[in-house]
Order: structure tokens, then sequence, then C-alpha cells
């Protein structure tokens, strides 16, 4: 199986990228990471009368890449109990893409994906992180994807990840059947 | 109570906002348009070893704006099942400003506050939008701030709301002893 | 439509009942109070060798009565975060049912029917009962049902719902179209 | 630290039970089967003009028991996507215990313990299984207890635990340092 893992730290080598690379290796599968791309936020035309207007920027490229892979991991820090802002900007553009007739099969190519998720916040993470999964799988559920699997890491400074045992040994064993 | 009302809608005069107005007319309160306002994306340099970079953009200004109100209501249309991007850029950025030393008062300023959300979604927003209100909660806990309430209202294509005749009723109600 | 509604509360005239007749009164539908019957807790034998042991209780003959309504309104009040333990042994004796060969059209039957849910807690409802609904969603999924609304209000002591009048308006539209 | 571990299951070496015992031996802690014991449901009697009536059974004995250890940790299959009955029916009777005169000290003594969740289900428990946990938490919440860690494992017959490796491995580390 392909592998697309969507990284949303805005940080290079932090700790949700160091527990990521647990699961998935730097050398394994397509690395993205949001924030050597350009990505503008939405800007909501789907009632206006000539729609939305085409959008000089990275997004369709990714979607166009992720599109060609069978299995997607979301690498996301956790920023106020949500996922960080360039994520949440790259999952609103969706919308768009949607609607666009470039893109007609979008929502018909994520049908049956197999998605997780690898989050990793400071304050409390494996419970106040859970309505961050909860969203995701509404996303699962509405593309038709499949989610695989979650790993929620605690870390706040530079290297904390590697104190979370748990969360390092639940990774290296997430994607191992791909 | 001075009342300052966060819209993050991209959209102007969208559900969200009608909903929103039901509960605080135009007239009333300070109304902030994040779509009107520059706001960068927070990049994470918190363990930079010379902090944060200084942003040129309105977000102090308007952090500096609601710090003089004792009600935040927090407006925003449900997108991918949580807030909006430019609501979850605003709200990134507070872990910014809560090291900088010209807003070594934040977080303090932040205590007591009364939050209220009025959120709009197209997909089972009662349901599908419960993880965003719980993420709001976890905010407020985190700010020592009072949670007092909150309406999803039920809207997809424009004017939709107007017929979320329980929405509506709960929002005309939601601010009235404010 | 026909309407049955599923009372869980131990205690008669209570913050919830009451709130719950503000959607529906004691003169329409079929009020079911589970305080009025006798139904034994589940006993987990899917896996034993001679199957569930036949159980002498109210239990069956409740749920005959509940397919053949359209509408099904689960009334609980909130003790400790989620339904009360009548509701709870209630619903657990329904995987016990679904092995019953008499009655092989249970889940069938239960398929399509609309559910609201109506529950009153006094620890900050609207947010700490919002697992509870996710709960009922997940059941409601389970089925096929279709989960059409929910009411939480707030109240302690005898008597304080009526002091929800946010409750007890939204209760009084939850189901007038029905 | 002394460990108590109250196991919620109505069967005997279920799947929840392996899963407990990978965290915490029979050999290790005190195992309270909630089964081997009669707690009756909770009447609630708080607003009754003479108070709780006296329950005859093993409740109070229990609590006694666990009040003398440092650590709980709550074991219970997932039984529509909430605790098991018995799990239920044990934690709602606190609310009586709380009123009576001879456990006075009830709350201030369940504050400060540490508590663990061990939750087995079948229907995309990792997912599903989340407002169970967060019921916990507010919970923990509640008694001023610390919610140190939850694991949810997958299985629906007899020894399908036993293929979830993952939360196998998660249960024989989350108690390692006590």
């Amino acid at each position: 199986m392909t592998i697309a893992i969507i990284h949303g730290s805005s940080r290079e080598n932090g700790n949700t990228e160091y527990l990521t690379y647990q699961a998935i290796s730097k050398e394994r599968g397509t690395h993205i990471y949001l924030r050597d791309h350009t990505i503008h936020p939405i800007v909501d035309e789907r009632h206006a009368d000539e729609g939305f207007q085409e959008v000089e920027d990275d997004h369709k490229k990714l979607i166009g890449q992720i599109l060609t892979h069978d299995v997607i991991v979301f690498s996301t820090p956790i920023y106020w109990y949500s996922m960080s802002g360039p994520m949440k900007i790259f999952i609103d553009r969706s919308s768009q893409i949607m609607r666009d007739p470039d893109y007609a099969h979008f929502k018909q190519g994520m049908k049956g994906k197999k998605v997780y998720v690898i989050a990793v916040g400071g304050d409390q993470p494996r419970i106040k992180g859970l309505p961050l999964i909860q969203q995701f799988q509404y996303i699962c559920q509405y593309y038709s994807m499949s989610f695989e699997g979650y790993i929620i890491g605690k870390a706040s400074r530079p290297g904390d990840i590697k104190n979370d045992k748990s969360a390092l040994e639940a990774a290296s064993s997430l994607l191992q059947d791909r």
C-alpha cells in the first residue's frame, strides 16, 4: 500500500514529527510538509453567483498527490485542543475543490482510503484531544474513508515526546501491516 | 456588561451572522469581523532561542479590544466539524501573545470572562458539532473563563438558518440577562 | 405518528419528567415508566453454549410495545454524566433480545424510527452531558434509527427545571410536527 | 501504592478481564468483581423528607475497601457505548453514600486518588468508546481524582482481545510505575 503523510506542524523536527517517524520513517511513504507549501484559507464562495474564484497556490497539487495513495496519515500538533492552523486551512479548502470541475472525482477518489491520525499535545492530550479525534472520524465518515487508528502523544517542550514511551511503542506498530 | 462578538465567517451576512444577530444586534456590543483584519497563522517559535518574532498584523489590536469586555461571543460557521479557519488562526495566535512581554497580563485578563459560542453547520451540527463545543470548553478551562452557553444552528445554503426556529428562539434569549 | 416515551427516572414527577411533559403531555403518546417495571440487568451469555437463559421480567413486553411506535423519546436524568441506571439496564438488555428467536425482527423493526433524547442534570449538563448525547447517537447508528433531536435541561433540586426557560421552550417545540 | 481494581464484567474471564490482568495480575492489587456482590440500583431520594432509605447490600463494604487504596482501576466492557450495567449501578450509588452520615468523609477520601480505565468493546471502540472516557474524566473532576490513563481494547468474541496487540502492550506498561 502507498502511504501519504500530511504534516501539519509549523515547526521542523518537533515532537509530532518525531512521533510520526516512529510510525513511518522519512524513507518510507510520501511526506508532505504543509509548512513548505502555500495554501490560502478558504473564502466561502459556495453560494456566490460565479462560484469559487480560482486560487493560485499549492492546494490542488497536494490533493493530486494524496489521491494517488491508499493510506493517509494526518500528523498534527494539538493547538488549543484541535488541529494546527495549517492543517485546518488545508482541510477547509476541500470544500472548494469539491466544486472544482477539474476535480469532480475528488470525493469519490477519497472513498475507501485508510486514515490514521497522529497528534501531540501538552495539556492532558489523551483526554482533551478526544474531540479532535471525533472530528477526524466525522471527516472520514463524510468521505467514506476508513478511520483505522490514531495515536495521541504527550509533549510540550522540544524532545518531550521521547518520554512518552507508550505513544512511541504504539506508533511503531501503527502501520506495521501496511 | 460589555460584550465583544468575534465573527469567524469568511462570508458576510451568512447564516452564522444572522443567528448571532438574533442573540445580539449589530447595534449592541462590539462586533469584530475577523475577515476584515489581517491575522497571520502562528509560527510556533515557543522554543526558538529568540522566542517569537514580532508579527505585523491586527492580532494584538484585537486582543486589546477583547480584553476590555466582560463577555465574549465566539460566532463561527462549522467547517469540517470544527471552527472556521479564520477563527482557528485567531485563537492559535494566543500562544504567541502569552509570551509577549507587552501582554504579560493577557491570561489573567481573560480570567472570569463569560463566554458564549454560536455555531452553524450543515451536516447534523447538533451532534457533529459537539466536539467543537467541548474544545471551546477546554479553552475556557485553560483561561478560567466561564462557558455560559452555546447555540448550534443548522443551515447550508444562504438563508437556511431562518428555518431553524429552535436555534433562532434560543439565540434570542441567550444573552438576555447580559 | 405514534410516540413512545421511555422514562428512566427513579423518582416520580421529577425535573426530567416535567421537562418531558413540555415536549409531550401525559395525554399524548405511550408513556413507559421503567421504574414501574421489573427489568433485570443483563448477564452476558452471548457466548455460552446454550446462549441466553430466559429471563422472567417485563423487558420483552416493553420491547413489544415500543416496536409498534414510530417515534421513541428517551427521557433520562443524568446520573454521573450518563443515563440513569434503569435506562442503562433497559438498553443493555437489547443485546439479549437480539438473540431471541422470538424477536428475530427486533433490529429490523427499530430501523427508521425517529429518536429524541431529553436529559436533565445538575453539573454543567449542557457541556458534561454531551458524551451521553454522542452515545445515543451511536445507538441510533447501530439500529439505523434517525436521531432527530435532544434537549438538555439543568436542574438539581425538585422544581429547578422551571427556571431553565430555554430548555422548556425548546421542549415545547421539540415534537411539534410529530 | 495500593491498587484496587473494580471489575464490571458480568462474565468471568472475558476479554476485559484478560486485558486488565495484563495491566495488573490477579496476584497484585485488590480485585473486586462487582458480579460477586449484591448492589441495588439507586432510588433517588435525595430530596425525600427522610432522605435515603438504608439499603442492605454490599455497596458500603466495597466503598470502604476502595477508600483504603491509592489507585483505582475501573475495568468495564463497553455495552452500548458506555460502561456495563453493574459498573453503572455501582457508580450511581455514590450519590447515596455522599449523603450517608457514616461516610461524611467519602468525597474527601476520594480526592487525589489516581484513576485508570480499561474498557473493551466490539464496535469501533477506540472511537465510539471516547464518550465513555470523557464521562470518567468528569467523574474524576468531580472528586478531584487524577485521571492517569486509559486503554481501550477491541474484542467481541471470547479470546478476541488476544489479537489486539497494541492494547495488550499498552496495558502491560499502564501501571508499571505504580
